[in-house]
């Protein structure tokens, strides 16, 4: 079974939705087979709704050898300070559909969750984007700053035409995102008590570690690089790359492939390569990790190759204006005090912290994320919702 | 060009071949085209003319998945000591054909060598078998002890059907050789230079190192194989397994391959596999090496899994009967002294040693084997025959 994002069967509004106008979006989002990367109308429902408000929408399709991934840059008003909601309407596929207890694409209430692919990731949230923004702007048309949203449908699938390539354009023009909110599931045990800060960069290596191709019968005319490898393992996992900070947990080295030898089983290969992965904290960067490795390989007497890839910079939003923010909105709906972590994957994030804006990730709890029976607390939508509007109310009024 | 062994253009025997017959059957055995396996009428050639000297022929012909070997044992009377003459028919290809500056199954001569695939290995010892056992018998029709020659067409292949074998049968019914010449080319510089009298053992192990599988963002929940393969592999090849002996070279520990990862680049993998081999003395035995291996894994901690394969144990022939009359043959012959050596590859030595019998390895230069434009000089057949002649002389007078 293919869900190709086109066959959808949309959400039927009940009579009891108009008390819970963000659990009734969030059920009509669910509805959308938007498996990454279609969107499947997902955008269509929420800009609709935005248009109303004053927003000035702008359809940003890219395209790649990928294929052609929709998003869109929507805001309202031009004045600074510019609060910016992020997102994706992408989800990732259902797996095994035998696994789950309900259609995954059927939003279904059942022991106070909501169930659905993209309840926790992220359609809660979008939801909420939209109905907070609705509330404080019917309370509040004359706010100061603007409020923005940036919505992609590829952050599940290679990223190369989404949140990245809207940034470019933004950049392109100078116009400026101040504080953005990525709507991405931050919370661990109960909604809000996890506010992502930042994090951790992403860098890759290929590295091949060069010898004399040779038979195993004699050794003298050969140099054997797996041989010289163990040295190599030892001394790269020992590297004390550097000690994590108040906010990044220390920088961690590890090797995903090691690969050598011809398969048979005389002959002593030419060559031994490594593919490895740091992520890595704000207290080293990419030129200083390189110089580590190469340092320990020359010291070694290694003859090497080495092939780079940066997946993600690391970014960090220290406490300021966003975090504390973020953190009043918590605690005035959830009456608890939210922690700040760097942990986990990378996400689009990465794309909008290095504008200079203050970034952090805040939404549903993430235990279900990417797994079958995905779901959400029954009032988490329209918690969020509020939470969402405390933020909109601590930095624009 | 796959040469299938049936399509041999025979030597035409000239006039001046009269003087040489041992490069004149040299030249014969060379026209056939027996690419391993197929003899191509090699052993035809020499049992007619042993057939001649009173010698008992029995084809030995054998079959497995590989297909069927052919053969023989031929022994000359039944009195011990028994003096036999181990070679193979078989050759290796050809390699590419554009290289060779000579048809490779049309003996050439040119420059004062004789170029062919297999002049080296081991046709020119095969020749030299059949002449020089015509000359002893002629003038010692009543010799001591009995002469035997035990030749297979499979030592250049899978080695299955042939040598190994033959001996079987042998040891069925209790007949046992006493002193082995094999013929494999043994010499280095000069003809008769060196005599090999053991070949090291060896020993193969496919070892997996267990771990944990995870995602490179969480190692803390991982257990990753790769990295500890860089102790194991330090450690392992710090081992002093032993340090030789007058005969062999210290072991020898080689890992020929290294396989870890899923291919992903954010996965860490739940295993590690290293395939390594030992090319080992008779300072030490299979179980010894096991065992310090072990010991090495356990003492890192290792949770491991282990698969060996012993694919020769080392044999070794000590200062006796058989080498000092090859040394005195070839100081007889040549005027130079000739040294012991147990290096290089495995050879069907390997299955004779293990029934009692003193082997010794001795054929010509082996500079040019298995490589295009394979060659011996013109002198080395009829030279060579005349060593082997004084090898008889020597143990069977």
């Amino acid at each position: 079974m293919n869900y190709c994002g086109s066959i959808n069967t949309p959400y039927i509004m009940k009579t009891t939705d108009t008390d819970r106008p963000t659990l009734a979006l969030t059920k009509q989002l669910i509805a959308a087979q938007s498996v990454t990367p279609n969107d499947a109308g997902c955008q269509m429902l929420m800009t609709e709704r935005l248009s109303e408000l004053g927003f000035h929408i702008e359809a940003m399709n890219f395209s790649d050898k990928h294929g052609t991934v929709q998003n869109f840059w929507a805001r309202r008003g031009n004045a600074k300070p510019c609060l910016a909601f992020a997102g994706h309407t992408d989800v990732v596929p259902t797996g095994d559909l035998k696994q789950w207890e309900s259609d995954p694409f059927t939003p279904t209430e059942r022991d106070g969750m909501l169930y659905g692919r993209g309840t926790a990731d992220m359609k809660t949230s979008l939801a909420a984007f939209v109905t907070s923004i609705e509330r404080f702007v019917s309370e509040h048309p004359d706010h100061k700053g603007s409020i923005a949203l940036l919505i992609t449908s590829d952050e599940e699938g290679p990223s190369t035409c989404g949140t990245v390539k809207v940034i470019q354009e933004l950049e392109a023009r100078s116009e400026k995102i101040d504080y953005c909110l990525v709507g991405e599931p931050s919370s661990t045990n109960q909604l809000g008590d996890v506010i992502k800060n930042g994090r951790r960069g992403s860098l890759g290596c290929v590295l091949t570690i060069l010898g004399t191709q040779g038979h195993v019968a004699y050794p003298h005319l050969a140099d054997n690089p797996i041989h010289r490898c163990g040295a190599v393992i030892e001394a790269l996992t020992n590297i004390e790359w550097d000690q994590g900070n108040e906010y990044f947990p220390p920088t961690s080295f590890q090797i995903s492939n090691i690969n050598g030898g011809t398969g048979a089983t005389n002959v002593i290969p030419a060559t031994t390569t490594l593919t490895f992965n740091l992520r890595y904290s704000t207290e080293i960067d990419e030129a200083g990790i390189k110089q580590k490795v190469r340092d320990v390989l020359d010291q070694l007497d290694m003859q090497y190759e080495e092939d780079w890839t940066l997946f993600g910079l690391p970014f960090l939003t220290e406490k300021g204006a966003l975090v504390n923010a973020c953190r009043q909105a918590i605690s005035d709906e959830c009456n608890i005090e939210s922690e700040l972590s760097t942990s986990g994957g990378t996400s689009d994030g990465r794309f909008i912290a290095p504008t200079g804006a203050q970034v952090v990730e805040l939404g549903p709890v993430n235990a279900t994320i990417h797994k079958v029976n995905e779901c959400v607390d029954i009032n988490a939508p329209d918690q969020l919702s509020r939470i969402y509007e405390g933020v909109l109310r601590n930095l624009l009024l």
